[in-house]
């Protein structure tokens, strides 16, 4: 495991990230404060709850201040400057990115260390990394976002699989680590800024 | 604990609103009898359910008959007076605020008995509360009405904090049982009566 | 328990057919391949799963890569033969009852061994087997098909029914898990061809 300081930091900001795009779907549905607060929530903790739930494990958040606090700080301020967000659309972007490549590593590390097998790892790193806004999607009524835009989750298998692979050889967990999350990273930027998206299925 | 038969007496009422809540959102969409049944089964125990998961405590109805029972007679007695059920109405909405107070509270107890930090014990019995309400709404295909209308859910958050600042002291817990639960019920009563709402958050 | 073989053979009928049903549901929403793959993937393990984290048991697919592979497959068959899959019609619905049936029959089985009371077991048949459906549709934003087609789950009740009963009696448990089985796929195959609903609750 890479230092504790340098994870809670990125999984603060991936927090940060997934509150306000929770903030922001709701605010589109007029929904009150409390509606706000609650889909914030569920979009920052629902991949993670969902990756404990399914692997018996205590649920994180129940026990450590920091998400609620990091959530209802982070819905204040975006509350409060809602019609500042725009300018932050490039900072949300990239700690939203930078939440998903976390949340995958930390699922497929999970998964991995409860000696669930390869594949399945791959799919629980990209669940804990997308479910949360699938929730938020569903809470709001529409079709979860991600099932229509697939360098998203696109973007979590890769790493995942890197994460697998990487693993599987004697180098420090640490580079694994730093490794497969910066994969997600850099996928889901390039898929961005070069508009990449897979071939449709449609004929 | 208050005496167990007073418990049980009010969460039958709570049980019975939910329930009939249920029945009338599945029979605004015009759901069969199954999907009406089913509604009305996950409206009463979709909150304690959540709960229980994430505390990793046994579910509660999964053992007690009470609740599949007062639930099925429910349902039943709410299709054959369809066309009743609107003298019922007062009688539903206490009912409701009953069940919503006494999960609510219920709700913090457990979780502050498994633990849990002070800040979640409220959040916790608030969606102990409400998220029954919440998958009706997403099963019927509708943006939850909790979201919508704060009240309901604040009087929840404010009878967690009543319970939780109460529990300090070296008071009977009895009594802050019952102060928290009429705190629940009187704000929500007061806010629909003098149809109370908190400030809107946008500009 | 039955050959363990002759219960694998069923299963992995039932989730290919759970799993076309997801293609069907999330391509005519337009979604992307990844969204079509979380769709099947969620319809054919959502049942199983509810009723595993329910029962604070592990949850079946994390462990057993059958389940992976066999949607993966699946997936990517029904994605490249997507205009032939009408000639597939009845075979599909046969399989999608066969996984009715076993579902119910399975989930039925390990509730009465968690010791759960009988009528609780047979809801909980009802959910394992039909609850991946009723997420399908909530994903695809419809409001869940077994709601407003109620012999679809009224033929899992009865199936439940049976197996309770049948078990009180010195049967070998082979024949009732059979005769259960074959209870539900008959009943939802009379359904379908003499087109037989429960007569409306609405008035």
């Amino acid at each position: 495991m890479i230092s504790f300081d340098l994870i809670t930091f990125l999984d603060i900001l991936g927090v940060i990230a997934f509150s306000i795009s929770g903030v922001l779907t709701s605010m589109r549905k007029q929904m009150d404060v409390f509606g706000i607060l609650i889909i914030a929530f569920i979009t920052a903790i629902g991949g993670g709850t969902l990756r404990d739930l399914l692997l018996d494990q205590p649920v994180v958040w129940l026990r450590d201040l920091t998400y609620a606090y990091t959530i209802i700080i982070s819905v204040f301020i975006a509350i409060v400057f809602q019609n500042k967000l725009n300018y932050l659309r490039k900072s949300l972007f990239l700690f939203d990115t930078i939440g998903l490549g976390l949340y995958t590593v930390v699922g497929v590390e999970k998964a991995l260390a409860a000696d669930i097998p390869w594949l399945i790892c791959i799919a629980f790193g990209t669940m804990s990394a997308c479910f949360g806004g699938v929730l938020r999607d569903i809470l709001s009524n529409e079709i979860p976002i991600i099932f229509r835009q697939e360098i998203y989750a696109t973007a979590c298998i890769l790493g995942g699989l890197v994460y697998f692979a990487l693993s599987q050889f004697s180098i420090n967990i640490n580079w694994v680590f730093v490794i497969s999350l910066s994969v997600v990273i850099l996928l889901r930027i390039l898929a961005v800024v070069f508009k990449i998206s897979l071939p449709s299925v449609y004929r």
